[in-house]
């Protein structure tokens, strides 16, 4: 915890907040907590400052915020990415939100276990700690919009061109050309573990979507994520 | 698996080779292999190419392996890690290894805890298998040198000049430049999730290392590496 992100509902008068449970926690293990210490912290969806613990006990801790800075700037690219398995899918979104990303839509393709999609780890809730927990890391305050689309050909349809409508549309693939900073905003489209069918490569580019590679090692998804985000962005 | 990688203690013949335990399992997981299968294959050390399945029974499989292609290209970059705890250790070696990285160093500094030094991961036989797995994943045949310096001092002032020698010497500091592509050989030092300290950072810099950022957010180790290592490459 890089930072200690408080939310609207902690707030029990303009500048006061109570928290318990995993982040008061972590308060006692990272700075071993006392009356008087202060950390960084910040406001979902809002300024990010320092936090000054008033009082602290087994139970419950009362921080003090104090506003200093804006929230860090989003970062420029839109994810699109196949549904990875379970595992892999907490990595990927850590990845991508550490990064700055702010719109991640996990999609289904052929190469993707349906069973995937049942998984209690992309139940709303939990996504949203893993979402809390990656802002914690990174520093950043601005929760991303994740969405799932658990059918292709719909999405790549109707739903992919208003995404990625006035931005860079690029897709990872082998066969692609070197991937290289890109200016402005982009969508990067990133497929599964086997990659993505030819017919689903037809239908990206008839999106728009043009091929990028990392060159000839396959990294495990959440790695090639963070890669390609860094060599674009 | 993206690779069936086999050792010269595997083969008996030329061209053949007895395979068991976790490939085994794995190459009836991901190619339902029975006589006759193909799938990618390389051996440790040597070339890359086919294998294909002669027998396969609940206890062995006999791998015909037809050479094809030399190794992979070696990446560009020596890694110098301050040591991470011990998940974050396997995260950080595949990171490394998956994007080609050949000598990864993992060092002492003021902020590594102790008591990671002393976890079963880091045992050679623990190592030898995540590098395995590593190199299975890209498609890589060449196995990385890894080593452990357990007192930051004599690292930095006795062998870190000799690892670096000849290459561009840059170490991650939020308050460095931009990380960017830098041609030729580099050595790559990443700190401890609290960072290098004041004294840390002064040492790296007699020894003619350079600062380096990824900008304002903190990732975690793991996709720090990843990042780096592509904004670099």
């Amino acid at each position: 915890m890089n930072l200690l992100l408080l939310e609207a509902a902690d707030f029990t008068a303009k500048d006061t907040a109570i928290i318990r449970g995993r982040r008061l926690r972590q308060l006692n293990e990272v700075i071993r907590a006392e009356a008087g210490k202060v950390c960084k912290a910040g406001v979902l969806g809002g300024d990010r400052g320092r936090g000054e613990i008033v009082e602290i006990t087994s139970n419950y801790a009362v921080v003090r915020f104090i506003p200093e800075r804006p929230p860090l700037e989003p970062g420029k690219i839109t994810l699109v990415c196949a549904l990875p398995r379970p595992k892999s899918f907490t990595k990927v979104l850590h990845a991508a939100v550490e990064t700055g990303v702010k719109e991640l839509n996990f999609i289904q393709t052929f190469k993707v276990d349906k069973s995937y999609w049942s998984a209690p780890r992309l139940a709303p809730e939990a996504v949203r700690e893993e979402l809390l927990l990656a802002l914690e890391q990174s520093g950043d305050t601005i929760l991303p919009q994740v969405h799932f689309f658990p059918r292709f050909k719909i999405f790549v349809e109707d739903v992919l061109p208003q995404i990625a409508s006035g931005t860079t549309a690029l897709f990872g693939d082998p066969a692609g050309v070197p991937a290289a900073i890109t200016p402005g905003k982009i969508t990067l489209a990133v497929g599964p573990e086997g990659g993505f069918t030819d017919y689903e490569k037809r239908k990206l580019g008839e999106a728009g979507f043009a091929p990028i590679s990392l060159g000839e090692r396959t990294l495990r998804t959440e790695f090639a994520v963070a890669a390609l985000l860094a060599k674009l962005g």
